[in-house]
């Protein structure tokens, strides 16, 4: 008997070992801590005020904890999501306003609600459907879009638009506005940034231990951010010009019903919304079985989608945009010893203290430095090593790749992500374009048949065999009726064509289509068209079509029933 | 020795058969004459004055007639082309504007290009990208679309957007604004027009022969328009608010040079202009492949892909809109009797006829006549049997019709097109993404090895022995590493993990990180991973990467040699 207790309490926390929770209680703090920049960030760069970033890690995370398919996946807002939230509301909103705030978090909740639904209809193998090269390319031209964007907290320039071409006009337009100290303060940032992540086996090792320098590199940036807020007061950035956050409004995140402006803007969202569901889910698994893998768990994709869903739903009621599993601040949380997602717990407890105690103390925070922040960790992302091997090991998965890459830059997020799958699929549909279709014949004195080009084989001159080495669908059918018409007009006097169908998996429609066609194209030529060796499945979905209804010749069960019905000698 | 004038001449030309020239010329004016109230139509449909559907008609023809890959294909404006270009235009100039048609030219061009591009590059292959269902599924939606636009001319209400949404919205909003003659003029004609077409065999056959039927049933549009026209100017509907299309400008397209209005506007259009390519490319190739069979004639895709790219890229230079092949008058065409492209030659100077000498006889011409003519013709296009056929014969592909159907009305056409090429790319992956993977064992005494559960084999205990039963790709990479990983819990004291690869044709680069993975993650187990039996395409590809470089075992040729190597008795 499950009780309703036991419905409600996640297994993690019924069977909770109280050995684990030390570690959990300290990995979550110490994420909630060095998060806290990059939430910051992310908001920006969704175009929504800076405590987004801190309400967007608080109800989702919560539900994932309660929900997610996860021990130590961290989710919250990642670079991916912000930007994709900033560039599907570019058209029906204007950034910093109200209106635009309730969008995205409209946003949120229409892509929670696609997961979730995607989840009930287990269709977690839809994590399949974007492969190496599409995701590699899409996140890399994601981030160099993300990085140039960021520019506008460095220089003051406000760069809008969601594509590169978008950006270097604007920029070209404001190019004598820049402001001297935010830039100055911006670039030494990022330097610093950049040598503390890229330059941190020379820097850090030479005094600390690896371990050491590890957690070095990791709390530099956010010692960054306190030297940067006590200069900007103790200076009087404000003053001087530097745009900073500002006073961060005190309190948690308020229930707020979805606002539905209008219902076609609504729909005209949808599309979007299912492409962000897509990158968030394939991105969330990609995290999650890694490390359910190395902690030797059970991955479950639906019930991923489910938790991703839920978590998403949810915050679009409290101010929150899409959220999704972020492979860094999952690192931090498994090498911190989180063991449960009592650790994503006390990472929401970190932003709810930051939102209510510290709220104040972020206020004099230069925007240049999150950018700044920002700018340093995308660089990761822009995945050239990728491309590298793409190109080397599978020249197809290369132009995907490059398609979703240069489709990002050009044409924007949602059309470059479309396009790099639409190559991805179109190489696919190229590899099974020709498949292999053999003229066979019979191996003198026995009921097996086998390629005349390649064997001895007996042949009957009324007769025309043919075998067909692959599954029939829309991607082959043309070349397949093609090469059957060229087999037939090789072997002119052949008036009975036997179809070979032992290696035919599936057939969809158009193939059957085309079947039915040669059919037609054979009666008026008085010919008739035979099949051997339909399998079981495939005969189920065939057998009261018209194709089988109007055959102008016989289904047989072996090629050697019908040589032996049809021969002439 | 090939003279220029060889070069320059096309082959049907040089071979010309003067037997051909009196049933091509025939054919050639009646099909000129037949399809004028249509491609006056389709201009209109297209946002553009009436007399651009005579000038679609005219060098992109002649163009076609020379290079083209049919020799009956009849190509022109049709109804897709026109309502694509009506709708991809929609955000960036105002129909009936000087921009909007230099916009139309230029749209015509680009998809040109891209045609040829493919064209050059062989990508003729690409035409089995879209299966039956997605392909009957976007026309039968655009077909809605295109009947309901078409109701401000017969109701005078200003109906535009690019969705049923944005339609049904601007149509609520002036509702009042019927004008009675307009509608009544338009719905009788409508009633007749569909009468003639779906009762011809009460009406027509009733008094005629099967094929006189036939003709006065095609040629009944064209007497209702001279009918129109006469009663028009009898009754001065111009007058009584009717609108008409008016004085049509005399003389030939003329030579424009393409206008590029911003580099961002023109690469916006270009996705677009790749997805009216593929309809256009598509929709053709289904017309010429068919009669091509049906005349014993070879069909070339890349050849039609060139043919098409020249006829619409020099369309864009003398004020064409984007034309394709169309199903009704290629039918005319070949009933008529046409041999040859010279038949396409002669429409062509039906058309300049119309221009030089009939351009005022058509100024008082209803537009809801040509209304009428359009919705009339387009009901044929709304496919419920193929939606049925595929619901019965093959569930996805029934969803793929829907998806494109559904996705067409409330997203548009480009966004429906794309959702349906999704869906259908989703059930092609889903299909292959449970492919079949055996735990086999030595049939005693043989170098064969079997399925363990269907057949009485030996196994090792320090060995487990995996066929891959298809090739790896993305789409079932994932699946396949889960069902190696239960493999081998199932047999936790195998430390030897072979994959037997013989029916592995293809391995893309997401698969080769799946191994790669996979072999980390058995080094971490003190496991080690061998292959057998790897085939030369897939050897070739995979040798120098890393998976071969970092393999924890070895690679075998036969499964025998690795068994023999490894086995602990």
């Amino acid at each position: 008997m499950t009780s309703i207790a036991t419905r409600l309490i996640p297994t993690w926390l019924r069977q909770y070992q109280l050995a684990a929770l030390p570690t959990d209680v300290i990995a979550g703090l110490v994420v909630g801590v060095l998060v806290i920049p990059q939430s910051l960030g992310y908001a920006v760069l969704a175009g929504l005020p800076p405590v987004y970033g801190l309400y967007a890690a608080i109800v989702p995370v919560i539900v994932y904890a309660w929900l997610g398919s996860s021990n130590v996946q961290a989710v919250g807002p990642v670079a991916i999501t912000a930007i994709m939230t900033a560039s599907s509301l570019l058209p029906y909103a204007e950034q910093g306003t109200e209106q635009y705030a309730l969008m995205a978090s409209l946003l949120a909740l229409m892509v929670g609600s696609l997961l979730w639904i995607a989840g009930r209809l287990k269709l977690g193998w839809i994590m399949q459907f974007i492969s190496r090269g599409v995701s590699a390319g899409f996140v890399s031209g994601a981030a160099v879009l993300i990085f140039i964007s960021q520019l506008k907290y460095l220089t003051d320039i406000p760069i809008a638009g969601s594509s590169l071409i978008g950006y270097l006009s604007t920029m070209q337009l404001y190019a004598r506005q820049l402001h001297p100290l935010t830039l100055l303060i911006g670039v030494i940032a990022f330097a610093l940034l950049v040598a503390n992540r890229y330059g941190s086996k020379w820097v850090w090792r030479t005094w600390l231990s690896s371990s050491s320098a590890k957690w070095a590199e990791r709390l530099f940036p956010l010692i960054l951010l306190g030297i940067a807020i006590l200069l900007s007061m103790a200076l009087h950035w404000d003053a001087r010009g530097v745009a900073t956050i500002g006073n961060i409004p005190q309190g948690l995140p308020r229930f707020t019903l979805p606002h539905i402006p209008d219902i076609q803007e609504a729909l005209k969202l949808l599309p979007t919304a299912g492409l962000m569901a897509l990158i968030i889910f394939v991105s969330s698994s990609s995290v999650a079985s890694t490390y359910a893998r190395l902690r030797g768990e059970k991955f479950d994709a639906n019930r991923e989608l489910t938790g991703l869903g839920l978590a998403n739903l949810s915050g679009g009621f409290f101010q929150s945009f899409a959220v999704a599993g972020g492979f860094s601040r999952t690192a931090i949380n498994v090498d911190s010893g989180a063991k449960t997602p009592l650790a994503s717990l006390m990472t929401v407890l970190v932003m709810i203290a930051a939102l209510i105690a510290f709220n104040s103390a972020l206020a004099p925070l230069p925007y240049a430095l999150l950018g700044a922040t920002i700018m340093a960790s995308i660089i990761g992302l822009i995945d050239i090593a990728t491309l590298k091997s793409a190109w080397q090991r599978d020249r197809l998965d290369g132009a995907s790749f490059i398609a979703a890459f240069v489709g990002v830059l050009i044409f924007g997020l949602n059309t470059g992500l479309v396009i790099g799958l639409m190559v991805s699929f179109a190489s696919l549909i190229w590899q099974s374009s020709q498949p292999h279709v053999a003229i066979v014949g019979q191996l003198a004195g026995t009921g097996h048949f086998r390629n005349i080009n390649r064997h001895d084989v007996v042949t009957f001159h009324n007769l025309l065999m043919l075998r067909i080495d692959e599954s029939l669908f829309f991607g082959n059918s043309e070349s397949v009726h093609r090469r059957i018409l060229n087999a037939l007009q090789q072997y002119p006097e052949a008036h009975e064509l036997i179809l070979i169908m032992a290696a035919v998996n599936h057939i969809d429609l158009t193939a059957q289509e085309m079947l039915s066609t040669l059919n037609q194209e054979l009666a008026l030529q008085n010919k008739h068209l035979h099949f051997s060796f339909i399998k079981g499945p495939v005969m189920d979905v065939i057998e009261h079509t018209p194709l089988i209804a109007e055959l102008s010749g016989q289904v047989y069960l072996s090629t050697m029933d019908a040589v032996n019905a049809l021969k002439q000698i």
